[in-house]
């Protein structure tokens, strides 16, 4: 459940029915276009490059309110997408032996074993599709407004792509294949991928994101700055661990003459000379591009035998998990990242008259 | 305004007529022991040490509301801390001309010319003097059910102190005087805090925390994460531009199979033999060691000259920030990060049965 | 979007594709009886009585998150009812021609012509179905801990039925057909509606709601209180213009004297020796049993020839409205009532210890 | 803690230090006009009148924070006014031994023993003080914008004014002395309060509240209806047993024909040629005037004996309450129901572009 003026509640278990999502709060008469929301969502769905759990369906939203005609109604917005992949008995045996680095253990404790434990179940990274649902209809919605929300891999397993220029971010570099600046970092990326995938095992990465085109005023101080807007959302992605806006951890070991951004005019209008704090001060935009870095962990799931614990007989109980899976998900958390940075610009910008 | 089972909001403005806060939520019957509290509070009051501002008051709370012979009595538990600086006329020349890395140009554009510019108004660090007031309580809230909640300094400028055992951190050798675990490094930071003031310059660094003696269970997927309950509160400590939990950053460089921690049994309880994940796991904390890391950028405020905007001319204007002013606030953000730890454990932990 | 504990959520539009509802907050664990629950909807579905709209289809719910093998998961509860009539262009001509007592206006000028009309859209009456999946859980957990939720008729058209024992509801006493204490009153209450029907018109009646086997202390005060969380939920079933506890409007007419309700000690237990506040003192339950009316106004949809205006021309336009419609929404009210008293109820009770 | 778009919190105990409010999300640049405030709040206050509590102290605001130069910062709003009675030993009598009507038994299951008993700490009718500090400004603000709010006494102990004219209420001819329409009426009604008073008794009574120049379009679906949003703030007034919108329970009682509000075209606006709905219509407004009753009950303050238990012993108990109450709280209800009804309109035109 996120948002001050969006109210947005994500549903759904990886095996269940459907997943899905509501938003309320969206104004009436905001175009849906679905060709263009379905190229966003195909951006995070699995299956389509070599380094990614094998296709088994499109991720298609079907609207059951709050749509007609191509316009939003003003009512609460749900969309839908149908789970095609039966509930399997395999996921049975995991029951009881939490898989490492997931939410397994953590949820059979809180759930008390009524958790639906099959393939992640509500903890899924599968739920971030209806974040991305709701994520492009807002991307398309600030696009109308000449706000845009772009992001790359900043690097995989420390091969790092080129950051975007803090005052001028390059989205229009972004390869539409695979989503970095430099082609040739792009390849060594992909070669670690299928390197570390070959040997069963799995690496993370570093998303960075932009939003250009805001106007000054966004946000505000506590925890309506959009710092604090963005990472609750941000972190609300499974995997992420770390997030961070302009300098971010870098802006730790400077000097305050070197993080400063010294003010200026441009074009008649107040700009900062260079962009260390990533477009907010004090929680507020202050109409320079907003900058912000997801950390990405490796897979968890990974073909390496581990070792975790019979939650019944309370024994060491060594794990090996089958299937494929995703040797680094960063790829695919990049439109999660603008999803997720788009839904909280939407809704700051709802509360902004 | 924070929170899900606790609700607070905190108010004022660096120079107005005090600055305090409301909790509603507080669950009757708490103890309030003010000394303890105070002591807490005079590890984030300015001035007490050679690289702070010189010390003008002692922050003491008083309480409106709530509190009855030492106990919470249920209803909203406000304290306030009444200013003794007046309002000073010197803050009219800043009004127009924002101070780089300051809420002041997006304050103006946000509320106009109304907003009390003041100190930075309701932007002031001086605001988390009642953070530490709630977070102060619900710490030592949090102590009375086994909770410790521990902070101290990971950086500064570079220089990097001992890191937590992430297994079993070390808070009782974290230094009272100077929140280091190391006391060689704590020296070696004074003496960088003392050479950039000397240099006119400031330095920013980076707080670690800890919370240890949580059960497993709190939290839960989406926003309802503890990474996202922290992070939203930690972002609205001013200067914070970094949140990370476990090997946060680090992890996007390594593998699965070194990130993900392995399940083991000890004294009849689960626990990893790793804490990568810094004891969060989907959002949900799995009973081992919480860590977080906060990045804090160097304190704006600086003596050399800056480039600034006269707002009402729209003319380049340079800017020369006088009084004194924390070279490094970041030992100062430490008992801050520890109060916005303990404000979301306390707040989850009420929601939990 | 209800609820402190809960986190409830309903989404539909009479024509769509669906209705349906999100709970969130749900505690895993929790029994999900379809067959209890469908027998509650049925009650609140159309077209079972003469004095009712033909049925066309069973509202029957499908569960597409947070339930698995008859039990909650603990993830966020959603369930849909497909709806099987299509949308009607017989709805076009009343786009601009607003029904009086109807939500056509107010809809047509927030939404600007956007909103979904058809039937009422998003205000229809329909969406009292997904409120009841919610509510209808909620009354069967209240069950499980000894808290039962009831309402009847209390009058129709001023045809009033007997009134709960203040002290002792006579729950077991309403009939399963049509929901009255008294078969009299009953048989006249639908002789009325039989010939108001008759002569193309409607009438409106009130609903007595009771909560017995309640706990001492739940509720609070301000908005926390039992009142201001039930009425912010029962003023949001359509046609519902009054919200009364205790003795209500009544009460306004006594003296302190007769209105007061003494302490007395029963079996070891304190209660009141009358219940003139229906339960709640200071927005918090004393055990006794908890009372409420609701005034619902009479069905607007009338067969008789109305004045209306067209928004196109605005000149005044005569409406005169076909199909068939309830000449009294009341009874189907009535398990609505409960729905709403048995979510509010719950929501309290799981943020209460 | 009531509010969308404002955020007010409201705390204190009737004699401890402070009560007070806190608004956040006030925009920046509205006017304080504190005496204006003042004569609003005198309204409320005890002991101007032969029929109220003898006069203690002027309940007169400081402002803490969000005002400067007589304007609103955009920073949280807090004002707290100082309870100069001290903090009686008189209370340690009743505090086990419950008073009827009161919430001191509720109070006392809710809080273990730990409230703030004197004077009926969080839950007095003092608290509604800080309610009409908020309330005050925001019906200022709201005046400045051509929205009016005002109320009358509709009926006292059965006594009954002339009621507002559901299609121009006659704001300006309640009488500032006594808030009745008609002067004759009022005379009565204070007789009656004499004459229960004199009995050592109470009554209650109903107030009618209007708000004129509304737009049409505020509100909408569920709860975020103007009943919902009201009645929510409305039932945190203790002694409000009853809420009703327009026609209100009467409505119940009556057919569609009758009932329903006929559309017609004057000056160019769509109005209605009566207003039974109480200018409002599936939770959002028409543009004609708001309507709503309040039912207060009699003071549960009264001279005469009455029957307790003491919670020690559990034995029954007789009590006698002494000092000087209000006979009838229904006269100092009239501003606070204005208070109500302006933070919820105000409260929903900020959301509302």
């Amino acid at each position: 459940m996120y948002g001050e003026n969006l109210k947005l509640s994500v549903f759904g278990e990886s095996h269940g029915a459907a997943i899905g999502m509501t938003m309320e709060g969206v104004p009436a008469g905001l175009p849906v276009e679905e060709a263009r929301l379905q190229q966003f969502l195909n951006r995070r769905a699995p299956g389509q490059n070599a380094w990614s759990t094998p296709r088994r369906e499109e991720d298609r939203p079907e609207f059951l309110s709050g749509v007609l005609d191509g316009h939003t109604t003003g009512a609460p917005l749900t969309a839908v997408i149908y789970n095609h992949n039966t509930r399997s008995r395999d996921y049975e045996a995991l029951r009881f032996t939490p898989r490492p680095g997931h939410a397994d253990y953590t949820a059979f404790v809180k759930y008390g074993g009524f958790a639906d434990a099959a393939g992640g179940g509500h903890f899924s990274g599968r739920l971030t599709a209806p974040l991305c649902v709701a994520g492009g209809l807002c991307k398309l919605w600030l696009e109308e407004r000449g706000i845009r929300v772009a992001a790359h891999l900043q690097s995989i397993g420390g091969i790092a792509d080129d950051a975007f220029d803090p005052l001028h971010p390059e989205i229009d570099r972004v390869s539409p294949d695979f989503p970095v600046l430099s082609p040739e970092k792009g390849e060594k990326m992909r070669e670690r991928i299928a390197k570390v995938h070959a040997e069963g095992d799995s690496v993370g990465g570093v998303v960075e994101c932009a939003v250009t085109g805001l106007p000054a005023g966004l946000g505000g101080p506590g925890c309506e700055g959009m710092e604090s807007r963005i990472a609750s959302l941000a972190f609300a992605i499974p995997a992420v661990k770390g997030v961070s806006f302009g300098a971010g951890f870098a802006a730790a070991d400077r000097r305050g003459s070197e993080n400063n951004d010294a003010f200026a005019v441009e074009g008649g209008r107040v700009v900062t000379v260079t962009n260390h704090c990533g477009g907010i001060l004090g929680g507020i935009t202050n109409a320079m591009p907003l900058l912000m870095h997801l950390a990405v962990k490796p897979t968890p799931s990974i073909a390496r035998p581990q070792q975790s614990v019979d939650l019944r007989t309370m024994q060491p109980c060594p794990l090996e998990i089958t299937g494929r899976h995703d040797p680094c998900i960063a790829p695919r958390a990049v439109p999660v990242a603008e999803a997720v940075a788009a839904i909280a610009v939407f809704d700051t910008l709802l509360g902004t008259k």
